[in-house]
């Protein structure tokens, strides 16, 4: 069930707290393009360098790298995405406006079924899960369209142009000759032929033996018409995958143990686990590059949708750069003496999503004691894994004045080596706590007149909203032991 | 002086080691444009975090932003970039080839000087620099090859078209109408853009007060025609990017404070202080945007380059945003009452730059003992602070004994919390230390017979060759504090 109030409500803290803001604002937006804010940037560094560190230093055999966006134009005929990384659109002839032709029918289906025709509504997805086996999909799609007489949602008329294919890469002119032959080059749509272009030049420089596995976090781009749900799907998005090269007959193996590793990595960023779940994709509907794929999901306000992908490759890519490029992408066993192109386990997941993923989860409206004795109030807390929280500890002066200030920022500069704290002197320590709350700041620090005393502080936790003293020197050790032991709640 | 032997070493280093590769390269690659290798991105990575923290930890008034590499087209008429961000070019009708006009004379001129022409080179030079002053830049510059005839580089010929301008930026088709009116959008040639457009959102929902700062690492894409010199000068680069707004008036003083931190940050970053210096722009040589500006330069085998530009960019990009976009971009100082647009004091760096900087500065070819009691060999190293050691630490057994496998591997796991460290079994300690030398690694553990019963490892400087026991279960600890205490040779 689809909870777009919720959507709304992390839309619009995303944008007050400064998570994410829609891209260029000032000049209206750019479509399905998002900016993060300081705080949005801090939590996506973080689960950054969480999967970072879980792929590279984890593991022994996993190695990074970093293509470019950039890629030479033959890489994207080999993998298959000049020829058909297309989507079927049509045009209203009376507004101009151009539509995903399966998301028409998909619409119209929908709203079959809320008019209670359940019965045509089954018929037209029969043929639209057939649509591409009678004359062509396009032709298909177009028939669909026709008989059922769908009409323009924008416009209401029935005057449609044919299906056409509309490829998601976006391009551009590429060096700057004279000759006319300016070279098309792609932004890639995905990352992972960075990492197979660039299989040769791993295995020659890093001492890896099969089975090892590529680690790489970077941007793609894909030209989507439907293109909504904030930063679900967006034009501009950024990917984590690991590609991991096995020899043919250990592949079903490997992406049977990958996919429980990459289940449990949800788990490990303190997602609540009645909010995943493991969907394996039917054999009927796998991608031509994928023998088995299944997707990790989240159950975000707009529903069950995938986060992460794991998909079992084979050796579709690596044979098609081999016959593409010419060159030996081959793999010479010195144990076994055996010369092979190795299957590919590829585990794939958006960080866009996964931030999203991460607020979703985090966000609470809580009934909690208020400042007055016996009043209650409500707060709005994140109750972020306090490894991801952008902020980590808010130190406070009790009060302005120098004695309290000075103690207080001495305690920020040493806590700031390690960590990202924010000093805040302005209002009740009560509204410093709310206002850091909201920021998903697991920890708060005191500084008060008691301090001067006895060189303890107040420490108080986000998630219960206890408080205890602590000794001030002993701050950064206390707060690194309890950034270990924390668990989500209800998790023992 | 150029020592091109000196940067071809570093090259074949880099894609030998890892570090970097040519982007596409099994299909002949891709020009200007590079890819990072498992040892390159560790790098690249270590560096972004060192620049990050140094501004969004180590200041309480700078937070930290990712802005889009796509932005609404108008941000590029705002800027300015998409009237004049040009390189006057011209064709050789006979080859077909392009070149950069300016570049053909300051050609001419080399040449002149090299035969001794000294006074026609000279007199040439002032009618460069003069260019645009008398009829305009392109026919100004045409005039000259033709006074000079000045011939093609490659075909001999003297059959020139006209001098035009050429825009560096590349351009894309954004969304998917039918209308015929797709956006044409622009790839980022900068990423300092992305902040001024955002600086009304931080402001809103920061609780910053000005002065304070917005940092940002992001890609930027630029169509050069004169791309070369290896990581130097990239179609595709990575800037890191942090802009001060203080009050105007201010803008001297901090304009000078910057430029000093920057300055030192190199530094901390372990690059001697004889291969850096810092070179005003005379005040004739200023961009149009700039009342003040100084690069820091480091002493590439190619000679002294920049590595980052400080400059005092005045409300230039806010005063043009703001007519371009109608939006009220002004600061409204609470204390003063006074609202005004703030002056932007810019410090830009080039992070692939910066990791060609560090590998040069950090490579060393030593004589040093043999393996064998009384000889010598040259030994490979990079000297590189261990803070940016793409592997921190190896771990080795002595020999390949499951005695010695086991606690080796139980040490690499307890240390890679919080390191990235390689195992090693193959091969000579020696030939694994040279190994890891030529990658960087600081620190090497091995665990030996010795281990087994008193608890204690070899651990072996990667600087110094020293070696010394230490016991097993403090290695991480000592570690630590052999990072924060290293200097770089011949620093105090």
């Amino acid at each position: 069930m689809a909870d777009l109030d919720k959507l709304d409500t992390i839309v619009s803290l995303s944008k007050a707290r400064g998570f994410i803001f829609q891209s260029s604002e000032i000049y209206g937006g750019l479509g399905a393009v998002y900016d993060y804010g300081p705080l949005g940037v801090e939590l996506k560094r973080r689960i950054n360098e969480m999967w970072w560190n879980s792929m590279t230093r984890k593991h022994d055999n996993i190695v990074g790298l970093d293509a470019a966006i950039l890629m030479h134009p033959r890489v994207w005929e080999a993998s298959g995405h000049v020829e058909s990384f297309n989507d079927p659109m049509i045009d209203d002839r009376q507004s101009k406006m151009r539509y995903r032709a399966d998301t028409l029918i998909e619409d119209y289906i929908y709203k079959l079924q809320k008019d209670g025709k359940e019965d045509h509504a089954k018929k037209i997805q029969e043929k639209l899960d057939t649509a591409g086996t009678r004359k062509g999909l396009n032709e298909d799609l177009y028939e669909i369209i026709q008989e059922e007489e769908i009409k323009s949602p924008d416009s209401g008329a029935f005057d449609w142009t044919e299906v056409r294919q509309f490829n998601l890469m976006f391009q551009t002119q590429f060096g700057a000759t004279a000759k006319g032959e300016n070279e098309t080059v792609y932004f890639r749509p995905e990352t992972a032929q960075g990492i197979y272009v660039n299989f040769q030049n791993v295995v020659n420089t890093s001492r890896q033996m099969v089975p090892f596995g590529i680690a790489q976090v970077g941007k793609a781009f894909r030209n989507e018409v439907v293109a909504r749900q904030f930063v679900f799907r967006m034009r501009e998005f950024e990917q984590m995958e690991m590609q991991y090269f096995v020899e043919p007959g250990q592949d079903e193996e490997e992406y049977k143990r990958w996919s429980e590793e990459r289940y449990n990595w949800f788990l490990d960023l303190g997602i609540r686990p009645e909010n995943l779940r493991m969907e394996d994709h039917p054999p009927d509907h796998l991608a031509h590059y994928a023998k088995e794929a299944a997707d990790i999901e989240y159950h975000f306000p707009i529903g069950w949708k995938e986060v992460e992908g794991v998909h079992n490759r084979t050796d579709f890519d690596l044979s098609r750069h081999k016959e593409y490029s010419g060159k030996k992408l081959e793999y010479f066993d010195p144990q076994s003496q055996k010369r092979y192109i190795p299957y590919v386990v590829e585990t794939s997941i958006g960080l866009d999503r996964c931030v999203l993923m991460v607020l979703c989860d985090a966000y609470r409206k809580e009934e909690v004691p208020g400042e007055k004795e016996g009043t209650t109030e409500e707060r709005t807390v994140l109750k972020l894994h306090p490894k991801l929280a952008p902020i980590t500890c808010g130190v406070f002066p009790l009060m302005k004045k120098p004695e309290l200030q000075e103690p207080a920022k001495k305690l920020m500069d040493e806590l700031s080596e390690d960590y990202k704290v924010q000093y805040d002197e302005k209002g009740s320590i009560g509204k410093r706590y709310r206002r850091l709350d909201e920021a998903g700041t697991p920890f708060c620090l005191t500084v008060d007149f008691d301090s001067l005393e006895d060189q303890t502080v107040t420490l108080r936790d986000r998630d219960s909203m206890e408080q205890e003293r602590i000794p001030m020197d002993k701050a950064g050790e206390i707060i690194r032991k309890k950034i270990k032991e924390w668990q989500p709640e209800g998790v023992q």
